[in-house]
């Protein structure tokens, strides 16, 4: 059970003109199951992403950044998306690189476009070869199946371990003309036995110029995926990508535009709920923990102190059975590897909701802190930790949920 | 149950000329509990050690590092050390501070030295204070107990929630001469619920330069106490620290003297077998793991590869199942941070005594690897996970154990 999120219903998921989704059963891996998704974008379409910075990057990552850059250095645009799950094509070498590239060269014939529009996306399964012929097989289904009002089925089509379908939706009006931003994300902890990925896709119909996007996308990745942790592992097939089609007519080059930070703001909105979403439905997941450290030097160091609370088995444990363990937390920031840090001069509060309880200060716990306090807070199943490391003005938050149990069983199951 | 692990037997313990160890019940936070030991040290003892990097570090360490570079600086040496467990005393600011030397005050009045010559140490509950009358009161006990052939009893005297008592002991003959060192340790995770702590003693009868004890202490730690991890959380009162009494009428001062590669060894192999009887110990341990990169172009990057495999949680909970999962370990190794590694470069064994199977290569699962052949390896209780960088000569291990429901299930319920 996901902590406070449930998938929005079809009609909350505004179609985003230009776009197209179909999703079928191609029986990647198993039988009866929505595994393989298309998405097109209309010609002219701008198109921007992030990657796992995993140095085990999986095969369609590598073809992702190719076509990529090929595209911003003049070739034919990005005009087609294709996702599969079941098998994750990593740790696949050689081979691994020809079936993404196969599996791109396919959907261009059968769209009319070069193998070079296409991305390719896989996320299940690492180190077994993609099964490329029965993906193919499926294509024709899922073009076929093609349609704007299509994201509630997309989001479910990408799905592996997820409980639950994640999406998001926005509407922005600028300039009388009503700009839409629609995406989907997947991911439940980093992986479940050998199953990969987290995995996010956002659309615009507003026209976004390829630096400004990219700007954007990388902006968006930093305040959202890049701010969550289940388990700490990166995976190798992680990625995110924007598409911006135009067709809503209104267009943003400079970002001096007026409408864009409307826009702006809406596009990192979308990408935080789906990515807050993934932690919400994390592996065993009871709680959902916000670290939100403020009065560091950079924002690097506050979030380098966010990850390590974050990250802290200790920490992790504590939140789930609702034990208000300050010396957890405490301990991880003295270990966050900031080697100046003044522990006189830290305070951390835990809030829930209004609730905000100051647990610790001048380097042990608060003279008012009580016990009582903590705990009550810490039975919520949304928490802030708020830290101040009172050494400068940035601030870092990173939203990780909580270790239980069921992380373990899940993750000791044998590959299922 | 440790994997693998039981304490010596009192007899296996070597007594170490000019050194004595009494133990007794003070109460300090529960009742009928070996809770404070005390260690005296002949006169002339030289004495080294090392703490924890945490920022956060506990009071006693403070001290304890005082003291140790007064007596470097000229001051009298070290002739006590006292360690209470119950409470750390870590997280108590200014009146930590104050009760960590009143106890070497109140021990050195009773042996007749300096407060300077004691060191302090304390493992527990953190953020709570110190109920130094009551150690005090328990110091006269724990006095008339002075013995050298106590070592048994000293080493449960520090435990906390570990479930055996850790020890070990080697004999070295030199010149003619028996050299002798015996040590203890304590620790079972970092922490369990506020409890914290790895401590290590080590002492030899053989005579040790001031600045050759220091270097092979810091060597020795290197080698034991910083290559072991349970959970990733680094305590706030780590210490490991060796005394050499010089009973034995054997000197070493540059290191360069017949006998030294010998007793260097065997203090190295005594500090190894303490630390590793911490991860067999580990909170929830069912398995052993030692992961041992070579062929890196550092022995920095080869140890953080290993700790990037070794903290994964995925990882551990793999082994935990005997699930031979290499996609998770590819993808740790991948995550470790090693900019340009070249994953093609890369190969991976699993071993278990004689069986070693090559499970990855070439960026892949192995041509010639079979699920069956790392199934089998998995079963086993010592695992070595080997992995080959390919991009130089250095090496590094570190050692860790699996991820249990126990795991969870000691840390998740409340503080006892």
């Amino acid at each position: 059970m996901p902590v406070n999120y449930a998938t929005p219903a079809p009609e909350a998921l505004f179609p985003v003109a230009g776009v197209g989704l179909g999703v079928t059963e191609a029986g990647i891996r198993k039988a009866n199951r929505r595994d393989l998704t298309v998405i097109t974008l209309a010609e002219g379409s701008t198109v921007a992403g992030v990657f796992t910075a995993n140095r085990f990057c999986a095969a369609p990552v590598q073809v992702c950044r190719s076509h990529l850059a090929a595209a911003r250095d003049g070739a034919a645009g990005i005009r087609a998306l294709v996702v599969n799950t079941g098998i994750a094509n990593a740790g696949t070498g050689a081979p691994g690189l020809a079936t993404a590239n196969a599996t791109c060269a396919a959907l261009a014939e059968k769209l009319g476009v070069t193998a070079g529009q296409v991305l390719p996306f896989s996320t299940g399964v690492i180190l077994e070869p993609l099964p490329v012929d029965r993906l193919v097989a499926g294509l024709p289904a899922a073009i076929a199946d093609l349609k704007a009002d299509n994201w509630h089925a997309a989001a479910h089509g990408i799905m592996t371990t997820d409980t639950v379908a994640k999406a998001a939706s926005r509407r922005v009006v600028v300039d009388g003309k009503t700009v839409t931003l629609t995406g989907i994300s997947k991911g439940a902890g980093m992986i479940r036995p050998n199953m990969a990925t987290m995995l996010g896709f956002l659309a615009t119909d507003a026209g976004i110029a390829q630096s400004l996007l990219e700007a954007v996308t990388k902006e968006a990745a930093d305040q959202s995926f890049n701010c969550i942790t289940v388990d700490g592992d990166t995976s190798t097939n992680d990625s995110f990508v924007v598409a911006a089609t135009g067709q809503a007519g209104v267009a943003f080059v400079s970002g001096n535009e007026p409408g864009w930070a409307e826009v702006r703001t809406a596009l990192i909105d979308v990408a935080r709920e789906l990515a807050q979403a993934i932690v919400r439905d994390g592996e065993g997941a009871t709680k959902f923990m916000a670290v939100a450290v403020e009065g560091g030097k950079t924002r690097e160091e506050c979030r380098q102190v966010a990850y390590a609370v974050a990250h802290s088995p200790l920490v992790k444990t504590a939140f789930f059975a609702s034990d208000p363990n300050l010396g957890r937390i405490l301990a991880a920031v003295g270990y966050a590897g900031i080697a100046d840090l003044d522990v006189d001069g830290i305070r951390v509060w835990l809030a829930a909701g209004d609730d905000t309880v100051l647990v610790a200060e001048h380097g042990g716990r608060a003279a008012a802190y009580r016990e009582e306090d903590g705990a009550r807070v810490m039975q919520s199943a949304e928490i802030t930790v708020r830290i101040d490391l009172g050494r400068g003005s940035a601030a870092g938050t990173v939203w990780t949920c909580d270790f239980s149990y069921d992380y373990v069983k899940i993750n000791a199951d044998y590959r299922s």
